[in-house]
């Protein structure tokens, strides 16, 4: 038996990483990797006549659910990345997505993989997958899609670092949403600058709970989780609404030989 | 005699705008229109060798000062522009930088002027140009450049809406400065949705006073001013932090035909 989605048509773009989608270490920041994937699933979804129109005549919308992002090495400032993505499965009620993103030799860069649900437009409900809406992709129909690692239960402790976070405009996107990506704006900025300057970003586990909306104001948490291994750090995340989650993530770092200036 | 800066070199690149780059009525923000021309601006540079390093080599940086922005349109949503920008004049102490946007046809969208100055990196303070950082643009050795309008000197009344803006890290880009184009989003979320989506930008003045740094929160204000044509609005915009003022921006505003979903 062929590997799940191996049949599955893939899409490919080129990107150029700008000065505006870099931090100030020239490190792509980890919301302009969603940024750039999500790109090309869309323009792969448009070029398949899979666009928000005709998936909104169908009376839903895709949401995502969960992500887990494996990071080899973090696109840089001016690289040129190929991204690929395909639509790999589904089962009644979940879709797999793959992401790759590659540099000028091939290497791998991020994988990143992805469940996601229609949700229906008037009862805010998750509904099946209309086959429709997936055939397009030569997504494999299957019974069971892969699970993702579930982000560790957030705690909050003594040393919870927390910051609000008031939703703006310009955090909805053309999809009427706001862009979940800038979730990651809210979550890493938690963290101190000398903890950023120090450390790469090598896996990240996102669950998304609730949808935030234009005008809220939610509360960005992390605990800086102890370890034995100073190289190795893990660091757990929630956004709350109130005492609404909206999501929860878990970030694996590694210490860098020499932080950054 | 030929118009100011015309022996200077134009250099133009594409850009295609993208979803992330745009806000939900799929206009690009103003903070992308600013982004992406300056980004035009570091590619000629750096095609000229006059790169960061280079400039900073010279115990300099470049800093802007003041935009008058036009907007013809904004751009659009997958909308392919051009950029063209060039280093069109310099006297001692101020540069003057032009920037076009045009759209597949070559019909302008944007046409933004700027005033740039050199700061001392040690001492912060503004010096004089060295004619080495401007040569290679062929800018014109003026003594007088042109002056940019003066922003409407912002006054604080009862009807004054204000907001709070922590600057975050991932604002500081990889010139190790707050990337002032987020001024923008800041200095427009401050207006009702509402207004947002029933006017159209037409022009921005900006003056910027003093320097936001990573950590800072700044207070962003908005009068609505009162007019005697309800279609053409104008804003007058402040961003202070604490007493101290750090920019002031006016905007004038096109009402749209039929406000925005």
């Amino acid at each position: 038996m062929a590997a799940l989605g191996a049949q599955a048509k893939v899409f490919t773009e080129e990107h150029r990483l700008t000065y505006y989608e870099c931090d100030r270490t020239g490190r792509a920041t980890l919301a302009t990797l969603i940024d750039i994937a999500i790109l090309g699933s869309q323009d792969q979804s448009d070029a398949l006549g899979l666009t928000t129109d005709f998936v909104q005549q169908h009376g839903v919308g895709w949401v995502v659910t969960q992500y887990a992002i494996n990071v080899t090495r973090m696109p840089r400032l001016d690289e040129v990345v190929t991204i690929a993505v395909r639509g790999s499965a589904y089962n009644p009620y979940f879709a797999f997505r793959e992401f790759w993103i590659r540099d000028a030799n091939g290497e791998e860069l991020a994988y990143i993989t992805s469940i996601w649900v229609t949700m229906s437009q008037t009862t805010r409900k998750i509904v099946k997958i209309n086959p429709e809406l997936v055939a397009p992709y030569h997504s494999e129909a299957t019974k069971r899609i892969p699970r993702l690692p579930r982000p560790i239960s957030f705690e909050t402790t003594a040393d919870t670092i927390s910051k609000p976070y008031q939703v703006r405009f310009f955090d909805i996107d053309p999809n009427r949403h706001v862009n979940n990506a800038h979730y990651f704006d809210w979550l890493l900025d938690t963290l101190p600058a000398e903890f950023l300057l120090q450390h790469d970003l090598k896996h990240v586990d996102v669950r998304y709970e609730n949808e935030v909306k234009y005008g809220h104001t939610v509360t960005a948490e992390v605990n800086i989780l102890p370890t034995s291994d100073a190289e190795q750090v893990t660091t757990s995340h929630r956004i709350r609404l109130g005492d609404e989650k909206c999501c929860e993530v878990t970030i694996q770092w590694q210490m860098l030989a020499t932080p950054i200036n």
